[in-house]
């Protein structure tokens, strides 16, 4: 490939809508283009770069003896309301109806339609276990875009499902994709992905991970124990604090605390710490915006993704309205009725506590939970933090970081067979759901988190199993008669042996064509140019300029071909 | 990869609702499932050979310079605004809002995408020519689906869009692509495809050409002259007859036809031919129900699409309501006023006539075109049929054929760049619109239609390049320990010599593996039983059934890797 002829701008200025730097490269080095919000058409580098890692993921997923398949991106709404999933996904899933009218939806996921083109077939038990996957175009559609190709509505994706008669061969095939996606990050160059324990969300099912590459860009926060190497996603990570309780229980005593509606006021009014407060924070079900409230303690955040998980349906940040029973900023455990209410294990035994006094401008001081509250049942709603108990070895060795999410692979069970009525007879003639798993990789999304890892300044450095090209050949001068001659003549060589090349003859200057090269970030630089050709040599130089040699004019073809 | 477990089920009878063999023997073979109205999913038989077939088209698109990219499913309707398609295509292309309300489209072809992706890029003619293409997913809510591949809703389609600064340079490029074409029709086995001339269409464009593959079951007509190579698709073929002119022409008459509403009848009744009746053909315009009468020689078809074209707007048959001024069965040229009127070369200059009186139950006799009518144009609006004259080398040797269209070319002009202000500027830096040419494959369609031309009533016969495996081993009495060493060992030795073999090693009859073998269609068989390891031999047996051999054991290894 030339590069005078490929399409595309590069550019130097940082466009001021880029906020991570792989969305500003990927946009400044022509590989990508906005369409729409969180919609991008990719120029060819790009799309080498995607098809690259496409194909590694498909040798590792055909090495676990995966079946390519592919399943719509436009499916009938009924596929979905057979699971459930019409009702229970929002407004992230795109609905609407074809010619005829028939409700259809966009494929964000493919659950049902693995099911689907299954559960004819795998009516015995011999026929078990097997995978299919599929890599495909899939549609969500995210309320806020953001971050280039990290957070998009429309993008590709593997994504696999596996089928077992039992969970025991679930967890050993979950364990063999476990160390097919380690294989696939290393080969794409981002080996430091590390895998956290996850909540299913959406998906269903009970265990599940995620592949993170950390980053302080990332969207997730994910928990980590530095002494025994736990980590988990913050949703998932269970929270424990040392619940102390004082020797002596003060009296319970109602204080007037005007204006002190939030736990900051009120203990700095009170002259209290945080950690003795008892928090009161206020949901409401989605279906009917009943009240449920949840006390913590005062220095803890409530983990929404725990709640709902714990309560079985959806809730969202109260909006309290006047007489409803609620005294907003007073809110305590005491005397308050009529209302569902949960209690987060950091205040389990608790006592010489400050909390709402459910009247306004009033609080108590000296709550004991153990004395002043009757059947409570607690139960782990709080968010990790840093400097949290680790759940595995105990130690206050949590660290938080950010990382964003890669890939991901969940224990489904069998939550969709039994949905949709699929079934097999096993070898006694006895009918039973299969258990199913799922994999899914974001493409594209890999492909901007290995930017993000390798990056300098001028631009990505990609690694070479998935970089657009493998030579990046620049004659400066390309007017003077023997760079020219030479440069053609190595081009035409490396075409003629197979070796991806791209090759710039512009007449610019050596400046415009190596930030070109930068932003291109093409492993391996050879430079041809008049004072070089004096010299009897090219200029050999890698993309992140940690090698660079001068290298004989007639060693550079066997050269090129060594280090790629 | 191992019978047992290839997911899909295969099996004898013919489902009813396939009226096509390649539907057929698709369903019946595992390769694809419907999931809705002309909408399937693919089983890894039919991955696989679609997957060859987009590397034989990507290989045959970057040999003439492509350069792959890829563009969004989901589009923003403003950029089919831009290019005015948004109201000109109909119900074909699906149009929804998203979360946001914002009218998006479902991609059923890309041009405007195309143009939004380069339109900055290419702003100055040393940038040109350029080619940009992808793979991908398309959806047209077509209301009539059929067929299988052949006329779905849901496909993948190789789209290319080139960009020109002059038609020269445009003819030239689609020149190329022509071949290109042929190369790709010749690699995935259907040599036999032809290139023939269309109609352009929803495109706009003048030149084009479809890539037919003749077979009764396809859906378009193709006019062929026999005599000087002469071809092209039915709706853009032109007709030419003889338009014959007698001595002497009769007064016009006025006569009785009680209940003769149709030509048939009239002629029927005078004791006339067809051929000297001026017959009616009314449409109406789409937007405001205005009627359009077609004139036209009465043992013509009314060619609808070049009627539109003339037109330029849309038209659809009329139906004629009571005091609209048009006297149904009865309408004729001769004081038909208040109407838009059109008549077919096939009228020029005739006489003789037998036409409607436009009065209840009354025709003429003896209409004379040139006597009886006043300025007049006559344009070509007729279907041409069997036996009519061939445009290039004037024979009456023209035949109709069926067709399926697997690909097509378009010369586009600057329909799209003039309509989304797209510009570059020349040497001497004043402004042109490019001039872009189109070229599209569907990937799903030529599969199938590989299968139609390549096929018995036992299953596909895939061509080498194309088929999902190279190798089906049968391992006949597997329980044999022989038999089952042999084919074992064999099995290895071809998986990691990177041989792409199906090993059917179940414990069933011959009858079984045969035919399951022909219905994967996998070139070539062999088959390793008891007989055979008696005889020292195994037994080589193409798929088409035209080879077959007995191979030594010893030379079994080395034979196959010689025919594959």
């Amino acid at each position: 490939m030339k590069i005078d002829k490929l399409v595309g701008d590069r550019f130097k200025e940082r466009p001021s809508d880029c906020v991570v730097d792989s969305h500003a490269l990927m946009i400044r080095g022509g590989y990508m283009k906005n369409v729409a919000n969180g919609i991008y058409s990719s120029y060819m580098p790009l799309r080498r770069i995607t098809r690259k890692i496409e194909q590694i993921i498909r040798e590792e997923m055909d090495a676990i003896d995966g079946q390519e398949v592919q399943f719509p991106v436009v499916m009938p709404a009924s596929l979905w309301q057979e699971s459930g999933r019409y009702d229970s996904i929002g407004s992230e899933m795109l609905r609407f109806n074809d010619r005829t009218g028939a409700p259809m939806v966009l494929g964000m996921t493919h659950e049902e339609a693995a099911v689907h083109l299954v559960r004819e077939y795998a009516n015995t038990y011999n026929k078990y276990p097997f995978m299919i996957y599929q890599i495909q175009t899939k549609f969500r559609d995210e309320a806020r875009p953001r971050a280039g190709l990290i957070r998009v509505r429309e993008f590709t994706m593997k994504d696999a499902y596996s089928f077992h008669t039992s969970q025991e061969d679930l967890e050993r095939y979950y364990e063999r994709c476990h160390k097919a996606y380690e294989r696939i990050f290393a080969r794409c160059g981002v080996p430091e992905v590390i895998s956290v324990k996850s909540d299913s969300g959406m998906m269903g099912g009970s265990v599940s991970h995620e592949f993170m590459l950390l980053t302080p860009i990332g969207e997730d926060s994910i928990a980590m124990c530095g002494e025994c190497g736990y980590s988990a996603n913050m949703e998932a990570a269970e929270s424990i604090v040392e619940n102390i309780r004082d020797d002596v229980s003060e009296p319970l005593t109602s204080v007037s605390t005007p204006e002190c509606r939030s736990i900051e006021d009120v203990c700095a009014f009170l002259g209290s710490k945080s950690e003795k407060a008892c928090k009161a924070v206020v949901y409401q079900k989605n279906e009917d915006d009943s009240y449920i409230v949840l006390f913590i303690r005062g220095d803890l955040e409530a983990n929404e993704t725990k709640l709902t998980n714990f309560l079985g349906f959806g809730i969202h940040p109260a909006e309290i309205k006047e007489n409803c029973g609620i005294c907003a900023g007073f809110i305590g455990p005491v005397g308050l009725e009529d209302v569902f209410v949960l209690f987060d294990s950091s205040l389990k035994n608790a006592n010489n506590l400050i909390c709402g006094a459910n009247k306004e401008g009033y609080h108590y001081k000296g709550l004991d939970m153990l004395r002043d509250l009757n059947d409570i049942e607690y139960h782990d709603f709080a968010k990790i933090a840093s400097g949290g108990i680790c759940p595995v070895c105990g130690k206050k060795t949590i660290t938080v970081s950010r990382g964003i999410e890669v890939g991901n692979i969940f224990q489904l069970g069998t939550k969709y067979t039994e949905a949709m009525r699929m079934q097999y007879l096993d070898s006694e003639g006895v009918s039973h759901y299969p258990i199913m798993g799922c994999y899914g990789i974001g493409v594209g999304r890999l492909a901007a988190s290995v930017c993000e890892a390798h990056h300098d300044e001028y631009g990505p450095i990609w690694p070479k199993a998935i970089a657009p090209w493998q030579v990046h050949l620049c004659a400066i001068r390309s007017d003077d008669a023997e760079v020219r001659e030479f440069a053609d003549r190595l081009y035409a060589d490396l075409c003629e042996a197979g070796v991806e090349v791209i090759y710039d003859d512009r007449k610019v200057s050596a400046g415009v064509m190596f930030s070109d090269a930068d932003l291109l970030g093409v492993p391996l630089r050879v430079i041809v140019s008049p004072r070089n050709m004096k010299n009897g040599c090219c200029e050999f130089v890698s993309r992140d300029k940690v090698f660079s040699e001068q290298v004989a004019l007639t060693d550079v073809f066997r050269r090129i071909k060594d280090l790629i």
